[in-house]
C-alpha cells in the first residue's frame, strides 16, 4: 500500500483532518444567540469569574485536550519544526476524537527553549482541560513536563514517554506470564535512553523490576561514564548503575530486550547471548531493531514491535485515549505512576488468553477506553 | 426574556458551545488511519517542512481562526480574568462557525503585559490561519495589535476596535445619505476614546471625514490637555486637536454623535445644541448613551444602538465573519484600512432603500458574508 500518496490525497481533499461544529444542533435562532452570546453569556462569565471550578461545567474545556509540539522530534523525521509537525498533531487530535470522543486542538510552537515552551504553555493553559505534549526532543522534554506538572492544575502528559511506557508494561505483563517469568526478577535491557526509554525504565522500576540496564549508543549507562548529560545522569538512580560494558555485555543472560533505538541494533548473534526463550520488544519505527521472523528464528519466545502489520503492536493509541478520558471525566489533576501502572494492568487483563501472537489488545478493541478511563481516578 | 437563566441552562446542558469532529465522515478503517496518522502522515509533514506554504493545503489552518483574550475588558464586565472570559470567547467561536463556517478555537491567556501577550501569541501563531483579538483592555490592545501585525505573516484583527468601526462606518454612510449630509464635511463627535472609539475615529479619518472631535471623561481630547496617556496622545493626529472644551462645547453644532462610553452621557438638552436632524450612534452596551425613543423625541433623525431589540443594531457579527472569510479564502496576510472601508461600503450597499429605521442590514442577512469576503483580497 502506498500510504504516502493516499495520505497526501486525503489531506488535500478534505483540507486537513478536524473541524469544529456547534454542540447545540438545533436551529440557532435569535433567542439562542442572545443566550450563547451577548447579553446572556455575561451571566455565565460572571458565574465562572466567581468560581473558576465552573469553567468545567459551562465551557468545552471539560472535554478538551491540547496536543502541543515544537516539532523538534517528529516521528521518524526528527527536528522538522512546528509547521512540519502540524499534520502529526492534527492526526493525534483525530485519534483523540475517534477513539475517545475527546475534543482536541493541535497547538504548534514557534519557540524551542524549555523556558519559552513552559512560559507559552502556562500562558494558554486555562484554555484546556488537559495537555498532551508530543514529539518534543529529549532531554528538554523531561524538564518541560516536570515543570508544567508542578505548576499547572491540569493533567500534563508527554505521550512519547508515558503512552509508550504504559503499553510496553502491559505487553510485558502478558509476555512474562507466557514465558513463566516474574517481571520483578527478570534481567531487562532497555536500548535507547531518550524520552521513551527513560519513561519505560522508570515505570518498570516503579512496577518492581529490580534488574534493569540502560544502553545508549556508547554502551551501558553506568556511573563510571563521563559522557552522560543531565537527563542520563538522573537515570542512574533507576538502573543497575554499577555495571559497565557493551550492548553484548548487557544482553548476556538477559530475559528481556526493549529497543527504542535504531534498525539493526539487535542481531541473532546477540539474541544467542540472552537467556532461553527471551522476550524482545523491538519498537524502533518504522523499521524495528530486528524483524519478527528473524527474531523468532533466533529463538525469541515473544516479539512485539511498533508496527500494525505484525502481531503485538505497541501502539500509544491503546493507552492515551482512555487515560485522558478518565482524567477529564474524573477531574484528575495529575496523572501519576500509579495511574500508569493501573492502566497497564487493565490493558493486559483485556487479553484473556495471552499467547506469543497476542499479548496486547488491538487499539480497535472498544473495551479499552472505558476500562482504562475507569482506573484513572 | 430572562436570558441569564436560559444562558446558564443551555451552557450546562450542552457542556459548552463548540466541539470537534472529523472532516472525513466516512468510516475510519485501518488503511485510512495509516494515511491520516503514521506511517502515511510523514509524507505530508515532509511536504510542509519543505514548503511551509503547503500548511494551508494539508491542515485545518486554512479555515482556522484563534479567538484570543486575556479577559481584561470583557463585554460590560470589565477585567474578569481569562477563565471568566472563556464563555464569551467560545461564543465568538460559535458565531464564526454559524455565520461563516469558519473553524475557531478560543484561547484565553493567563498573562497580561503586552510583552507577554505578544510573545505568547507569536509562539502559538503557526497553529492558526488568522487571529481575532478580543476584549483586551485599552490602551494595551493598541500596542499588542500593532506589534503582532508587524511581526506575524497572518491576519491579526482586534474586533472590538475594527469590527465596531466597520459597522459604524457602514451605518453612517447610509445615515448621512438619509439626512442629506456628506460624511466628509460633517462635524462628528466621538465620545469614549478607548479601543472602539479610537478605531472609529481612525477609520472615519481614513474615509475622508475632516471634522472629528474625540471626547473622554475629561472633555475634548486636545493637544492642550496634560493628562493624556500615550494612546490618546497618538490620537491627536487624527482629530481636531486645537479645540478645547466640554462635551457640550463639542456637541454644539455637531452633525453626528458617536458614543462608545456610558449610559446617560447624551441628554435631550445636549441634542438641542447639535445641528438640525442630527445622527446619533449610542453604542454603549447593554444600556445606550440615550434611549432611542428619548433621542427621537429630542429631534434626532437617525439613531443606532448596540442592541438587537431596537432598529439599526451596530453588531460586529455583520463585519467580522465576512472579513475573516475573505482573508482566509484569499490568503490575505494583513487586513488594511482599505479592506475595512471596502467592507463598510459593501455592507451599506446591501440596504437598498435606507430609512431612519433601516441603515444597517441584519446579521442574519445571508448576503453579507459572501459580499464582504469578496472585497477582502
Amino acid at each position: 500500500m502506498d500510504y504516502d500518496t493516499l495520505a497526501l490525497d486525503l489531506h488535500k481533499q478534505h483540507g486537513g483532518k478536524i473541524t469544529t461544529r456547534l454542540r447545540d444542533t438545533d436551529e440557532l435562532d435569535k433567542t439562542k444567540l442572545s443566550a450563547y452570546y451577548t447579553p446572556g453569556v455575561a451571566a455565565v462569565s460572571k458565574a465562572i469569574a466567581d468560581d473558576p471550578e465552573k469553567l468545567r461545567d459551562y465551557t468545552w474545556t471539560h472535554n478538551l485536550v491540547a496536543v502541543i509540539s515544537d516539532g523538534s522530534a517528529v516521528l521518524g523525521l526528527g527536528n522538522i519544526g512546528p509547521r512540519g509537525s502540524m499534520p502529526v498533531m492534527e492526526g493525534k487530535s483525530l485519534l483523540f476524537k475517534h477513539f475517545a470522543d475527546i475534543d482536541s486542538v493541535p497547538i504548534i510552537l514557534d519557540v524551542h527553549t524549555p523556558d519559552e515552551i513552559v512560559a507559552t504553555i502556562k500562558a494558554i493553559a486555562p484554555s484546556f482541560g488537559a495537555i498532551n505534549l508530543e514529539d518534543i526532543a529529549s532531554p528538554q522534554c523531561f524538564e518541560i513536563e516536570e515543570r508544567l506538572k508542578a505548576e499547572l492544575p491540569i493533567p500534563v502528559f508527554h505521550d512519547d514517554q508515558h503512552g509508550t511506557a504504559v503499553v510496553t508494561l502491559a505487553g510485558l505483563i502478558n509476555a512474562t506470564k507466557i514465558t513463566g517469568r516474574s517481571l520483578q526478577d527478570s534481567k531487562i535491557v532497555v536500548v535507547g535512553a531518550g524520552a521513551a526509554g527513560t519513561a519505560i525504565i522508570k515505570l518498570l522500576r516503579h512496577y518492581g523490576a529490580s534488574r534493569v540496564l540502560a544502553v545508549d549508543s556508547h554502551g551501558i549507562v553506568s556511573r563510571n561514564r563521563t559522557d552522560l548529560n543531565d537527563a542520563k545522569r538522573l537515570l542512574l538512580e533507576h538502573v543497575d548503575a554499577d555495571t559497565d560494558g557493551s550492548l553484548e555485555d548487557a544482553l548476556t543472560g538477559a530475559d528481556i530486550f526493549i529497543g527504542v533505538s535504531q534498525p539493526g541494533v539487535l542481531t541473532p548473534e546477540l539474541i544467542a547471548k540472552m537467556a532461553n526463550d527471551p522476550i524482545v520488544f523491538a519498537l524502533a519505527n518504522p523499521t524495528p531493531e530486528i524483524m519478527p521472523d528473524v527474531a523468532r528464528q533466533a529463538g525469541v519466545a515473544v516479539i512485539a514491535t511498533g508496527r500494525s502489520d505484525f502481531p503485538n503492536q505497541v501502539n500509544n493509541a491503546i493507552a492515551f485515549p482512555g487515560i485522558f478520558r478518565g482524567a477529564l471525566d474524573n477531574n484528575v489533576r495529575m496523572i501519576t505512576d500509579e495511574h500508569k501502572i493501573a492502566a497497564a494492568e487493565v490493558i493486559a487483563n483485556l487479553v484473556q488468553n495471552p499467547s506469543p501472537e497476542l499479548i496486547i489488545p488491538s487499539p480497535f478493541d472498544e473495551r479499552i477506553v472505558p476500562a482504562v478511563a475507569d482506573v484513572i481516578r
